[in-house]
């Protein structure tokens, strides 16, 4: 008798070989209806897999990857064990390659893995990438992806996300609430998702208290610390100065510090700040620092659990929206 | 004619295999007597490389692995960095694997990269790590290794570390001088070399200046910070408590803010402070924390400059030893 292949069966149904391949792994991607017919025509003629390509497909790598701009961020390092923590219990490796913020070098990165190098890929994009064609191409590839914290629109892969906007809103309207009138907003790059969404965010609180947001107290922060550092002290100097700081990522923190030390401003009675910031010390700071955190840790640990059921060709929720705290210390207050 | 192979001239030299293919790629572990025999062979029968085992052995990954305990600790963020800084020119990946203090994670690791999927390893050791064989295991596949930081006596690989021991000494020094009379020690395992060499150099310091080292005020802290911080604060509730602390390592720093914070001794007035530190915002810790400083950068750079050497085949300095800078700020003062 002759071997039935998916091929056969693909033919038969007028359907790609790939939803056939993609029916009998009973994949999310494929409707019920069509499941059915695969697998009724699969069991009319009698199909069984092919056990050496079954072998090869079965052949994993046993990792996965981590794709981020940087670890010398508390939001990233405590990201990372939440994903540690899930996919050691599945046995599986997770290795870290960082991106520098680089768009270019994230290209890069996923383009190694096309030959199937890792099972599956979280990442969280760098500063300066411009669209997601990279990561759907490797989708394309049939390596499941899921984004976390800094995601792209156009990638249709499941999402693990702050309420930036809503974080932002609250964060504006403490200093608001604390006597600020002039608050100045420091982000990263404008198409960053955390960064526009908490950009929209604090515009918004501005608004409602009937400010008008103004470009020059916005500033979009590079990678270049030392610039970013003089930028900061630039907006400090003006005569109308922000008397309030609305930081968006950790890393600016310190610099506003500085800024202020080597201006002689002090916070919080000239200019006072908040933070988004997973930092453990932020207590210990001088003045210790309020911030806005991130569940860091859980928001790894389910991207992790995402990907571990898309790798296991099961349907996984498109978006999960977790909610930031905000601790109030002194350099708000 | 008959093919000249490896195999053929190995016969004919009666040398190993290997000895002739490290010979042919002019490995320094084969001395310039086996090279010029090896090579007068070769030229004398014609001996050309097959091309396919030539592509084969050609066929490299580009992949670097750093293998590392964590990187919520501003030395590996630091150190990662400078490796990146070096193989990202010469056009290599670098993959980050995380053991997690984890012995047994470690080994799992080393033995993931037995099957050629990186070129060359970068490690730092667990504070579990017992032995050097899952190392030596490796590096007898082939693979070039390099160790930073936390390096083991038994593994023969280049070493790029600290002046652990003089460093730990002036800085013990530096709290005595500030009329500190009974200094505690907070390390990780002994049985880590960073651990054994700055105790070794808390030792000293405090013989010199006649004191006897106590085994009740020498800490070994694990992965978990929360029995830190209960030994941290058992040790500053003894009655004739230390005045005076050196902390081997960035993340134990914190807790001995909050031990002081919640038994309300003062920094530095009841106990003084100083720490192996890479933090950039010691500076702005309240009070400021004086420092132990590993040019991590460097450090990093430096050992991925000698794994760069040892994947051309070239020789390597078997060990480079690198100074930390004391910081004086306001803990220890």
């Amino acid at each position: 008798m002759r071997q039935v292949t998916i091929k056969a069966l693909a033919r038969e149904l007028r359907l790609s070989v790939s939803t056939i391949s993609k029916a009998l792994r009973d994949s999310h991607e494929i409707s019920d209806a069509t499941k059915r017919r695969v697998l009724e025509l699969a069991a009319r003629l009698n199909y069984s897999p092919n056990p050496y390509a079954s072998s090869l497909r079965g052949r994993k790598s046993r990792n996965i990857a981590i794709v981020i701009p940087e670890v010398a961020d508390s939001f990233f390092s405590l990201a990372i064990n939440g994903i540690t923590s899930v996919t050691k219990e599945k046995g599986y490796h997770s290795i870290i390659c960082l991106t520098h913020e680089d768009y270019k070098d994230e290209q890069d990165i996923l383009k190694a893995f096309h030959n199937g190098r890792v099972d599956g890929v979280l990442i969280s994009v760098s500063g300066t990438t411009e669209s997601g064609a990279h990561i759907r191409g490797l989708m394309d590839q049939g390596v499941p992806v899921v984004l976390f914290d800094r995601v792209l629109p156009d990638v249709p892969a499941p999402k693990v996300v702050t309420d930036d906007a809503a974080s932002a809103r609250n964060a504006t309207q403490l200093l608001l609430d604390h006597g600020c009138r002039r608050i100045a907003f420091l982000g990263l790059s404008p198409q960053l998702s955390i960064s526009a969404d908490r950009l929209a965010g604090y515009e918004a609180a501005l608004r409602e208290n009937h400010y008008q947001p103004k470009a020059k107290d916005i500033l979009s922060c590079g990678a270049g610390q030392q610039q970013n550092l003089l930028a900061i002290k630039k907006l400090l100097r003006q005569k109308d100065r922000p008397d309030g700081i609305v930081a968006a990522v950790e890393k600016l923190a310190p610099l506003v510090y500085q800024a202020c030390n080597e201006l002689s401003l002090r916070i919080p009675e000239d200019v006072k700040l908040i933070c988004f910031s997973s930092l453990e010390i932020a207590g210990i700071l001088q003045p210790s620092l309020s911030t806005v955190t991130q569940p860091a840790f859980e928001m790894g640990a389910k991207a992790a659990g995402l990907l571990m059921k898309l790798m296991a060709g099961k349907r996984a929720e498109m978006e999960v929206v977790v909610s930031a705290e905000l601790t109030e210390r002194v350099s708000s207050g």
